[in-house]
């Protein structure tokens, strides 16, 4: 037996979990000490603590003003972002409903809605719920997940539009403070997020407990629904938010920086506020929903395959609670972590902050490490068996720990090789700077070249994490594995919701016509961010390759599947199709970025041909038309490639049955973590080779510039072409490959039984 | 029984492949009748047969010069080409040695060197001959595939640098006539190396037979080094070729159209010879390599399943020989297609070029159908049974003839997609070429939408052709429903052939200064050659996909593999690895293309800045030198790749075994005919959308153009880009998953026994 008791575990869960939304609260009332107004006459400003002396104070200007204005900007951000928000959930709640009733409907006809309990699946000994009640219970979990990400999201959402203007004001204190502000801001979401996706789902088992009983295999198969909703919700989040970002980017920078030849971020150009808008739905709402989706998805993944494993069947409740705990030490880690970046170092000088960040990702991953070991001598048993398709497999505490530590530093290597091959201080990026000087077409080639051989060692490193986990722990290792990955998400999550925060600072700052100065130390904070964004979108396609394959696992096993056999017609068509879905799943959101884009360049236009003054500063643009626009635009843009997703576990599951969906979710997923990859990996260079060309740091990077020369225009090329890659193409990819996983989970029970009627009439 | 004896099939088989011969010989006589040579003094030009009279004459200039000064450039292109491939025969020449050592090494390894004979696999109660002879037999059978191909390509070769030249002469007479000249070429090349192929394996089979006598499944198996051999040397001629071809295309438009303002094929440039060259050595030798290889591997692949099967357990050697006989139809029919576009039909108008070429396909693919069915009916038996990894399963004659049917219209099928998304005609090409409109960037963004949107009828329509020979006869059905699809391989590839020299034709008018009409009349030979390129490397891959499979499965027969679970970590984690090999290989055949060209605008700069007068035409560039920089670098460059693709089956089949290697095998089929695909048709539609501009046949192509326009200059970008997409990096990927699923084939004693030596480690 563990060392942990039953009633510890129950305990120590939700510790952990209220914990982390404590200290989250806590971190927003710090970012909140921050005032956005101007200081009342008569108060000292010293009295807020801080001696430094404002840069607006040393250059004598106005600070009135100045604030009143970010305070103005970045109201209308935040307006924008709600309005998107709430036109998205209204679509959301359509959505939801209508498959919540697909999901009752579909689960509950397995065994034609009867009410009557029957014999279970694994233990034929026992009576197991009926199965009309597992699909209430699905539907249920399903909403349940869906509503946790909407909440987190929202409430990330909203720090983030909160935190952006009070960090530019705080760059007039200097490069740390203004550091820390935008680090504990994205500290809330990934806080938030962690705690509350533990929170809901432990409370989800434990409520659903009181009626399954002692059906546990019931009982987890209904918590599932949590993957999925979680899942659907990031449908949205990524391909919606991930439309809406580049369209408005696109836009923006099409008429504004080409046709009117105006700077970017200019408070002229109407599609600017839609474009800041843009940065915090793709990388705050888009990347958070995506990554609470891999989340809820690999722990109901452990989960429904822990329950028909020794730990289900013997009842071992502080077993089963294995990858909750796993969970809860990440944000006690992550916590630790954080502290690291706010008060135990600090910053000073623009050229720590990169290495803050990349400290808090090594410290986080060093400190799980120990926090596994613990978890796995306390929790688990020394031996126990894990269902394995058919058999069970004995596995020890120590054999799990492996497991999940080889899924966490695999995370460490792919964040790292995609820093290699995305920042601007290694060779390969500079190699495509280069290239930019016979033109474009050797900037994209060199572009294209380098996002394939992006993807040699992530997928080496994938690859060794799979097989040792699953010689192991079968699926389950797999399954704990993409946890051990995840364990860290509240540090990722803060890391990766700084860099939209820095970048909106920066744009209030432009937009707010602040000092030079003040934009330079935001754009420092914004380059760091760009780095850690691509690392945080390796991060994500790697979890996202290790979670759908551990869905996959389960699908297979929930659909009594043994085998999948590359031999087998039915099979390797089912490969080669999958393997297709990436390219066309791709197509689709490429050609939406562009529809909708257009869309926003008409509008923009038509702004600046109606709107008197406009370009001299006197008129004053319809912000909230270009938000409109890009909102309804990308909504409607991402129906086909949401229904592609949606529909085919559906049409390949009841059409051809559970062989060929299963080749088809290992061909799309082989097929769509290189695709994800090498995508975001050549935008991601192309972004920091025009940034090296601009920023000419060194003799080599200003052989290439200036700004306007013949290679910076080509290096803008690459970068234009780059942000439908690396921002919605690519990191939506991996809502492809989970979500027709997750799916066919949830519906599994369905294709066993109804599944393959093309077969079945043939 | 079926009803052809096997005397018949004996005598049929060879009479086609003479037949074929003869018939091509023939052609070359026509061709040659087209005197390069000005007409002696005296000797009136109307004895030639022709009535026309010249454009030279009709406009007054003088005959002798031009004649002259075309024979001069063919020499030189033609001498070019030689040295290209003497110097490449020669790598070639030392690869095959070695290779051929460690094939002899490596099987005679499986039974210790033993000469002794033992138990038949399949047919246990029959003695086989010994491993140290398969040994020695694979080896020949190898070199033999091997110097087939190099003949085929080096007389492809000849006659293309033979006739660019006449082409050009006879489109002073007609564009009808200079087609006929050019088609006739290419036609020598399709009927020498469908023959040819076809000829040396029924040789080697029935000189293996007098050996092997009743061990059937020995000598089958020895014959599959004929497809190993065939596949080697594509290695060279897709990946070598293709890297030559574009590394000189790129490195003469770099200097000589971008840096020098001189028009495409002006003589002065020092690189358009090996311009020109490029064009013969990619597509003529390359493809027909390519091609070669495809034919070799799945008619072993066909014949070693068979072997296994009730035709070679009974002895039944008309139904054994089936594939060739499907072959020797092939030859027949596309023998009656070809003299549609010869003499039964005539060209009079330039618009009837491209549906002539069009009519080719169809006409050879209705013939054939019925040529199939024939065959079936003669030489099979009603029934009987067909191996099934380690089952035999029972067929019928006219569900063999649906399984190459199938194969056969899936080619048409994927032609007809292809040309949808190449040719400027269509929508697709138009809205790239739209999108010019806004910049390169647009262009790239809708050109790469275009190529990952075709993929889906392609893959779909190998799907279905996947799943009903699978069903109907296992991996056999998929060997020749790959067959199927290049039975007419003499028709695809006479128009594939005819591309290269209707281009060298046009650039021969241009460097010898002949009248614009003529270049208008090449470069209309050349436009439709453009397309039916691209439907050839859209067959090329599609049947690449059926070929590697259908390898796929007689390498798992062989190797005694009755399941490839993906559900097994040594599968899945060769699943992603092989899925990622397209994109390293990508990777490698783009840097090697950028390499190589950057060495050709070194030597181009060099001579421009070094040798006096050339910009003013008054001194004489050194070809030659050039010739030889694009001939080493290619070569040079070419290793990387070359041996990711060798070395990938030796490491993984000895290190990880079967498994890991059938893993891979699969995830490189299904995730490189993907990128292959994509690939290809992006770099044809930006051509074609480069082209739809520059010609302004329509209201909105003139909208985008003229020459030298912003969206021209977009469209130039995007061309470029394609170049090493189309030419090299995606047809090099047919290779990629042939060679390796091959070369697992014929090594696959040899891992069965000795394999897996990592696993046994630990």
């Amino acid at each position: 037996m563990a060392i942990l008791s039953d009633m510890a575990t129950e305990v120590l869960i939700p510790i952990a979990a209220i914990v982390g939304i404590a200290f989250s609260i806590a971190q927003w009332v710090l970012v909140a000490r921050v005032k956005l107004a101007p200081a009342p006459p008569g108060e000292s400003r010293s009295k807020d603590g801080y001696g430094d002396s404002l840069i607006e104070e040393e250059e004598g200007l106005n600070d009135h003003n100045v604030v009143a204005k970010c305070a103005e900007i970045q109201n209308a951000i935040a307006e924008g972002a709600t309005s998107f928000l709430f036109t998205e959930y209204q679509y959301v709640g359509v959505f939801m409903s209508i498959f919540a009733v697909v999901i009752f409907l579909f689960l509950g006809s397995v065994e034609g809605f009867s009410t009557k309990t029957h014999p279970c699946t694994y233990s034929k000994d026992k009576e197991c719920k009926p199965a009309l009640f597992n699909a209430l219970f699905s539907t249920v979990s399903f909403l349940l997940g869906a509503i946790t990400s909407v909440v987190s999201g929202f409430l990330g959402m909203k720090i983030a539009t909160y935190a952006n203007a009070r960090t530019t004001l705080e760059a007039r204190k200097g490069v740390g403070k203004a550091f820390i502000t935008a680090f504990r801001s994205g500290a809330v979401m990934g806080f938030l997020l962690a705690s509350n996706g533990l929170l809901v789902l432990y409370i989800a088992i434990n409520l659903f407990k009181m009626y399954y009983g002692d059906d546990w295999e019931g009982l987890f198969e209904s918590i599932t629904g949590y993957g999925l909703g979680g899942s659907s919700m990031a449908l949205f989040g990524r391909v919606g938010g991930g439309i809406y970002t580049k369209a408005a980017d696109v836009g923006a920078d099409l008429v504004g920086k080409v046709e009117r030849n105006i700077p970017e971020d200019d408070p002229r150009n109407p599609a600017v506020i839609a474009d800041n808008v843009g940065d915090n739905v793709g990388d705050i709402a888009g990347m958070g929903s995506d990554l609470f989706g891999s989340y809820a998805e690999s722990s109901c993944a452990a989960l429904v395959v822990a329950s028909i494993s020794s730990f289900g069947i013997n009842h071992d409740f502080t077993g089963m609670c294995y990858p909750l705990l796993v969970s809860s030490m990440g944000i006690i880690v992550c916590l630790i972590t954080t502290l690291f970046a706010t008060d135990i170092f600090e910053i000073k000088a623009v050229k720590e902050i990169e290495p803050a960040l990349k400290k808090q990702l090594i410290i986080s991953t060093a400190l799980m490490t120990v926090g596994i070991a613990l978890i796995s001598w306390l929790a688990l048993p020394y031996k126990f068996t894990i269902f394995n398709f058919g058999e069970q497999k004995e596995v020890t505490n120590w054999g799990l720990f492996l497991c999940v530590s080889i899924g966490l530093w695999a995370g460490l290597i792919i964040g790292y090789v995609t820093e290699y091959y995305t920042s601007n201080a290694y060779s390969p990026v500079q190699d495509v700077a280069d290239a930019c000087r016979t033109g474009a077409a050797t900037n994209v080639i060199f572009g294209l070249a380098l996002g394939y051989k992006s993807v040699i060692i992530p997928i080496f490193a994938i690859s060794v994490g799979i097989y040792v986990s699953f010689t192991i722990a079968a699926m389950y290792g797999i399954a704990v594995a993409a946890l051990g990955m995840l364990s860290t998400i509240a540090t990722g999550l803060s890391i990766d919701a700084y860099g939209p925060i820095s970048d909106n600072a920066g744009g209030i700052a432009e937009m707010a016509g602040m000092s030079h100065r003040i934009r330079e130390r935001t754009d420092a904070l914004d380059a760091a961010g760009n780095t850690t964004a691509a690392i945080g979108k390796g991060f994500a396609i790697g979890s996202a390759a290790l979670v759908s394959l551990a869905l996959f696992g389960a699908f297979v096993s929930r659909a009594g599947v043994k085998v999948v056999d590359v031999l087998s017609p039915k099979v390797i068509i089912g490969l080669v199709v999958g393997a297709m879905l990436p390219y066309w799943f791709s197509a689709m959101t490429m050609k939406s970025v562009g529809s909708a884009a257009l869309k926003m360049v008409e509008e923009v236009r038509r702004q600046f041909n109606t709107i008197p003054g406009l370009m001299e500063g006197t008129g004053k643009p319809d912000y909230a038309n270009c938000v409109k626009i890009s909102t309804d635009a990308s909504i409607k843009q991402m129906i086909p490639p949401g229904a592609l997703v949606m529909l085919t576990p559906l049409i390949v599951g009841t059409l051809f049955g559970v062989q060929t969906l299963s080749g088809v979710l290992a061909g799309a997923l082989v097929s769509g973590v290189q695709v994800a990859i090498s995508a975001s990996n050549t935008g991601g260079a192309w972004d920091n080779a025009k940034k090296y060309i601009e920023a000419g740091a060194s003799e080599h990077a200003r052989s290439l510039g200036p700004k306007g020369s013949d290679c910076h225009k080509a290096a803008v090329i690459g970068d234009t072409i780059g942000d439908p890659l690396k921002d919605t193409s690519g990191p939506s990819l991996n809502i492809l490959i989970k979500l027709m996983a997750v799916e066919s989970l949830v519906f599994a029970p369905f294709f066993a039984t109804h599944g393959g009627l093309l077969f079945k009439l043939f």
